[in-house]
C-alpha cells in the first residue's frame, strides 16, 4: 500500500464515523478549530515565512508571494470563517422527500455526506482551512493536497486542525494533507477510486484542464469563465456602462469577471461614448473587431481570433459588434465558458430568450456578472464555482457537497 | 474534424433546440416516434433477424441471443415504454426555489437539461429506443454507441426515431447513433469534453470501470452490485428467509439481487432451517465460511476470499456468519459496493443504526433488496441506478437526467 492509499483508507474509515456525527459535534469542533488557529498563529506565521522566504529565493512573483503570505490579519479572517462554517445550517440528516409506495414500504430519501473530498490546489495557505472547514461541516473527511510552495504553512495547518479535531472527539483522520507535493501524488489522488469520492480541483485553468482529462475520481470542474456583458439595442446605456465596467474592473482577476462585450451595432457609437471615461479609468486594453476598431481607432487593438477564447484575468477586454439578439446568442455558444452572461436591456422579451437560451451557471439581466459567488447568492459559503452540469452548477455551497440515501422500511415486502 | 466530432457538434445543436422545445412538442415527439416503431416494426424486426444471424454465426451464447432478439411483442413494449415516457411529468423549466438578495436581485434556481448525454451500452437493441426516449423527454440530445452485434438493429431504430423527430419540428439531430462500433469510437466518444456533457455506460461491470476510468468526460458509474442481507438475532426468521429469497432468486442476473447473506451466529441455525427449503428450490450453490460451513455440512462450498467481492449474477449466494451487527456493518463497508443492502430485525435500534451507518444507495429494513428500481420507486422510469454519490444516487429518474441555472433579474445592480 503506497502512502496515499493508506491516506485514503484512513479517511474513508473517519468519514464512516464523522458522516453520523451530530451537528454540536462538528460545530464544536469547527469551533475548536478556529480558536487553536489563532492560539498557534505564531506557529503558522513561522512555517508561512519559511515558505515566503524558499519562494523568494526561487524567484516567485510578487502578486503570487502576495497569495501565498499570511499575516495575523488573514488567520483572523480564515478563523473567522471557520465560525461563519459553524454557524450555517447542517444540510446532513435532512428529509428530501418521503413517500409510502402502494405496497406499503415506506421510502425516504435523506442528506448524507459524500463521503471522502479530494481537494488539489496551489500555493494559497488558506485554501487549506476554508476548505477542511466546509468539509467538515458537511460530514466529509477531506484529503487536501496543496501545492508545494505552500508545504510548511499546510503541514502546520493541518497538525493544528488535527488536533482540535481529537480534543472535539472526532477521528484527526478527517482532515489529511498529502506531504508529497510532486505532481506523481497529485496524479495518484486522480485515481484513488477506492477511497475518494469527488476531486474538486481550485486554481488555474491549466491545473483544473489536468484533473479534469486525467482523474478516474468523480470530478466537480470550477472556475473558468469567460463572461460575455451584450448590450442590446434598448438597453439603458448608463447601466450598461456602469455593469460593464464593474463586471471587467471591480477584480479583473477572478472567474465571474467579464473578458468580453457583445455590443449592438445600432447603439454602439451612444455606447462607447459613456463606457469609455469610465474603463479608461483603468487603462482597459480594448482588443475589438473591425466594425469596433472603426469607432474606437487608436484607442483599440485589432482582435485576433484567439481573444475570443481567452479569460484575460486582467484590464484587457475583447470588443465585439453584433447585429442583434440571435448572432450574440450564436457568438456566446460558441465561445462562453457556461460561467456567467449578462444581457442588459429594457426589452423584457429579449431578456426572456437570453435567459433561456444561453447555457451558462448563472444568466443575468440588468446586473453584473460579479455576483456569481455562494455569498452574494446567500448560500453562505461556498467550496468553489462549477461550470459542469453535472452534480453542482455555479456556487457550490454545503447543501452542494453532500448526497442522499433511499431509506426504505418494510415489513417483509418481496418483489 | 472527425465524424464522431461532427456528431458532437451536431448534438450541441440540436440540444440547443430541444432544450427550450415546449412539453407539449416533446410529448408530440416521443408518440409519434412510438407510432413510427409500430408502424415500421417489419424493417426493424428484418434489421435485428440479421444480427441475430451474424452472432449466430459468431457463436454468441443462447443467453446473450435472447437479449439480443427482437419480436413483435418486444416491438410493441418498447413503443409503450416510449409513450409512457410522454405521459410522465416534465422536470424542465421547474422553478426549484426562489430568492430577493437584499440588493434587490431576485435569484432564480431553474431545472434545465443536462444537454448532451452520451450512452454507452452493449448488445441490446431496446435501450437504444429507452434511451433515447428519457433522453428527449428531459430535454436532452444523445449520443449513443451501441455494441457491435446490435449495429443493424440500432441504424434501423435510429431512423425511424429520427424520421419521426423530424414528423414533429424537432432536429433529427437530437438522436445520433455512432456507426463506428470499434473499440476506439467508445474511446473517442470518452474524451468528447467539447461536445458531451454526461456519459451514462449501461452494461457489464468491465464496461463500466473501462469507462469510469478512461472518460474523461462526467460518468455516472451505474450498475455494480454486491448486495448483503443481514439477519439479525431478532428477526423474524420466516420473514428473513422469505426476503433472502427473493432478493437472491426472484431474478440473480440483475444488480439488486443478493449476492452474499450475513447470518447472526446466535440464530443460524435456525435460521437455515427456514431457509434451506427456499434456496433449495433453485438449487442455490452457497459458498460459506468455516462456522456456516460446519451447520451447512456437504449443502456448502467453502468461500474464497475472493466470493465476498463477487457479482455472481446466477444462483450463487455466499454466506458469512458474524457475532453480531457491528461485524455486519464493518463487513459491508469492506466489501458493499454501495448499492443496496438489508437488515432484517423486529429490533428498531439496530434497523436505526444499519440504516444510519450502512453506505449505500438504497438501505433496507425488513425488505428485499430486489425493490431498487426506478418504478418501485415511483419514479416514473429510469435510465440506470447509479451507485457513485456525484449527481444522482440509485435509480435516475428524469429529474435526474437535468441540472439547473441560475436565473438572475436586477435593475442595474453592480458589486
Amino acid at each position: 500500500m503506497t502512502e496515499l492509499e493508506k491516506q485514503g483508507l484512513l479517511a474513508k474509515e473517519a468519514a464512516r464515523a464523522l458522516s453520523i456525527a451530530t451537528t454540536d459535534v462538528k460545530n464544536r469542533a469547527l469551533l475548536s478549530i478556529a480558536d487553536a488557529l489563532e492560539e498557534n498563529m505564531g506557529e503558522w506565521l513561522k512555517a508561512n515565512q519559511q515558505d515566503i522566504e524558499e519562494a523568494k529565493r526561487a524567484g516567485m512573483k510578487e502578486s503570487l508571494l502576495d497569495r501565498l503570505a499570511l499575516t495575523p490579519g488573514r488567520v483572523k479572517g480564515v478563523a473567522d470563517g471557520v465560525r461563519q462554517a459553524a454557524a450555517l445550517p447542517d444540510p446532513v440528516g435532512e428529509t428530501i422527500s418521503e413517500n409510502v409506495r402502494p405496497n406499503g414500504l415506506v421510502i425516504r430519501k435523506k442528506r448524507v455526506p459524500l463521503g471522502v473530498i479530494g481537494i488539489i490546489y496551489e500555493a494559497r495557505p488558506n485554501v487549506t482551512v476554508d476548505a477542511a472547514a466546509l468539509c467538515l461541516k458537511s460530514g466529509n473527511a477531506c484529503i487536501l493536497r496543496g501545492g508545494k510552495e505552500a508545504i510548511r504553512s499546510n503541514l502546520a495547518a493541518e497538525k493544528i486542525m488535527r488536533g482540535a479535531l481529537q480534543k472535539a472527539g472526532l477521528p484527526a483522520d478527517c482532515i489529511q494533507l498529502v506531504k508529497d507535493t510532486s505532481r506523481e501524488s497529485a496524479q495518484e489522488l486522480m485515481r484513488l477510486n477506492a477511497y475518494v469520492d469527488v476531486l474538486i480541483p481550485r486554481g488555474g485553468a491549466g491545473l483544473i484542464r489536468a484533473v479534469t482529462s486525467q482523474s478516474s475520481v468523480p470530478v466537480i470542474r470550477t472556475g473558468e469563465g469567460v463572461c460575455h456583458v451584450y448590450v442590446d439595442e434598448n438597453a439603458d446605456l448608463d447601466m450598461a456602462a456602469s455593469i460593464l465596467f464593474n463586471a471587467k474592473c471591480s477584480r479583473p482577476s477572478v472567474c465571474n469577471a467579464a473578458e468580453c462585450v457583445l455590443v449592438h451595432e445600432n447603439i454602439a457609437p451612444e455606447f462607447w461614448k459613456k463606457a469609455l471615461p469610465l474603463l479608461d479609468q483603468k487603462n482597459v486594453v480594448l482588443r475589438a473587431d473591425e466594425k469596433a476598431k472603426a469607432l474606437l481607432g487608436s484607442r483599440a487593438e485589432s482582435a485576433c481570433e484567439e481573444d475570443w477564447d481567452t479569460e484575460f484575468g486582467d484590464y484587457t477586454l475583447a470588443v465585439k459588434t453584433v447585429k442583434g439578439l440571435d448572432e450574440a446568442l450564436d457568438f456566446i455558444a460558441r465561445h462562453g465558458t457556461q460561467h456567467s452572461e449578462c444581457i442588459v436591456t429594457k426589452d423584457a422579451a429579449r431578456a426572456e430568450r437570453f435567459l433561456n437560451e444561453v447555457d451558462a451557471a448563472a444568466v443575468y439581466w440588468n446586473a453584473s456578472t460579479r455576483f456569481t459567488d455562494g455569498g452574494e447568492f446567500g448560500l453562505g459559503a461556498e467550496i468553489g464555482i462549477s461550470t459542469q452540469k453535472l452534480h453542482a452548477r455555479g456556487p457550490m455551497g454545503l447543501e452542494e457537497m453532500t448526497s442522499w440515501k433511499y431509506v426504505i422500511s418494510g415489513t417483509g415486502q418481496v418483489r
